[in-house]
This record gives structure tokens, sequence and C-alpha cells, in this order.
């Protein structure tokens, strides 16, 4: 996979892959009338640096990265991931994230925090883990899941 | 105090006393160079419920009650509360917050959660806590102080 700073014809490929993962409700707390024109604002909004991930010359994932405070808190960095369901299990995500946290080092953030993962997505669990990150904190049933009904969800961190 | 849902010409008073708290820099993570028009969209947004606190025909105080997350987290509470430097001490604080979680009942959110309570502001971890809010997280350094540096934030939590 080739990862590159997304540019603008990008973005109804990104949009395709997250609409489908906003659209099953397990990962991402949006709202379920969300528009397309909303998701490009939540993923490539001012402030987002946006990554693809190129495979084949395909699309496959895309992350974005953002400061998760402003003012005293913009030296921490907050991110968010989707890789196109088709594409799962060829560790697209994992290659992803690291290329996210040299990029949050590179850009000078001193720390990254995902404020919302959601306990069920063990994978995702994992994988932060896995790459560093530690369970600070968890939001006892802060998450209404499709099929598990109201579940945790961890708030994760990690020093850059 | 009497307490009643903000109108818009409540908006300059309301901003009045937030660009004060706000330029203090010690209990919000907003940008520096925040501007009125931001301010108003941060406190009186799309989805906020604003009250004021009158005290003697005069707003002493706010608060913002919203959902914390979109979607399948929109059944937690978050709320912001200010109070004019003026009339701090008089438990107006206080007695806004109650007001807001009683709000929030009635509203029909299960929970409410603070996420980035500054740990230098221990008059706000301690009125949380008295009123049953508890820390569920806390992030390591993710506040720069205008006096203190870096300092922790607690993520604060509590059931309806």
């Amino acid at each position: 996979m080739i990862i590159r700073p997304a540019v603008s014809k990008d973005n109804e490929f990104i949009l395709d892959i997250f609409m489908e993962v906003a659209a099953a409700g397990e990962t991402f707390a949006l709202p379920r009338d969300l528009s397309r024109e909303e998701a490009l604002e939540f993923w490539c909004g001012a402030g987002n640096t946006v990554f693809v991930g190129e495979e084949g010359g395909q699309i496959v994932g895309s992350y974005f990265l953002k400061p998760n405070q402003a003012g005293p808190g913009n030296h921490v960095a907050n991110a968010g991931y989707i890789v196109a369901s088709l594409e799962r299990g060829k560790h697209f995500g994992r290659t992803l994230a690291e290329h996210s946290i040299a990029e949050a080092r590179r850009l000078g953030f001193r720390a990254m925090q995902f404020n919302f993962v959601i306990s069920t997505n063990r994978s995702a669990v994992r994988l932060w883990t896995q790459l560093g990150f530690r369970i600070v904190g968890t939001l006892p049933g802060v998450f209404q899941h499709p099929a598990q009904g109201y579940v945790d969800a961890h708030v994760m961190f990690m020093e850059l």
C-alpha cells in the first residue's frame, strides 16, 4: 500500500468508504442520517490532515489527523481511520496507523488520544494497544451498538 | 439567582462573561484568538440548550447542555458552565450545575460526561465530585496551563 496526502479528487473515494463504515454504525458516533457533505466536513474539514492508502491504483483506506483540542490542548493529536470492507484483514489499518503516528510526531504533536474507542471493536483495541496506546479511561454504556445495545467506550492515549 | 432559558438578547452578556473566562485560559481548551462569533457558536451553537442565571436583573452566569456525541452516543449529555469573575464564591456555579443535571434528566439523557476537566481547577473537580460525578480517566499533560505548564485533565462521568 502506498500512503500519500489526500487531494480533492480523492474525496469521492474516501466518502464511499467512510459512508459504508458510518452506515454500519459500529465504530463512529455519528448522526444516523449523515449526509455526504457532513461526512466530508467530518473527515476532511479545516484543520484535518488527510492521507489515503492506495493499493493497485485504488484507494483502500484513509486517515485524518488533527489537534484533539484547540489552544492549550492542541499539542495532542486525534485521528480516525477507515479501510474499505473488502480490503480488511490485510493489515492496511495497522499500516495507516503506524504512518499516522509517525506523521503526528513529524508535525510536533506530543501525544495522541482516541476519545471514543468502542469496546466491542476488539481488533481496534488490540491494534492500538500493540502500537503503544493504553486505556486511560472507560466510559460506561456510552455507545448504542446496533446489535449489542449500550456498550462501553475507551479513551486511549500514547505519548509520542 | 433565577435560572431561565437564554434568548438571543442575552448573547452579548453571555459572551462578555465567556470571553473573560476564555482569555484567562485556565479552564477551556479554546483557540487563543477566539472571536466573539466563534465563542457564540461554541456556547449557543445548533444543538445546544442554553440557560442563564440572573441575579438582581443581571446575567451572572450561563450553562449549555448538548449531546456529548452524535447518533449512537447521543444519550450522554455534555455541558459547560461560566460565572462572571465578580460573582464567584456565591455558589452560582453549583446552582447552575444542579439545574443542568435536572434539565439533562428531563431531556431524557441517561448520563452526563465532562471530557476535559483541568486538574488544577480544583474547585470544579470538587464540585463535580460532590454532585455525583466520578473521575473515569485522567489524560496526562494534555492542557498547557498559562502558569503551571502541562497539566492533566480528567474525564468525569455520572449516570443520571
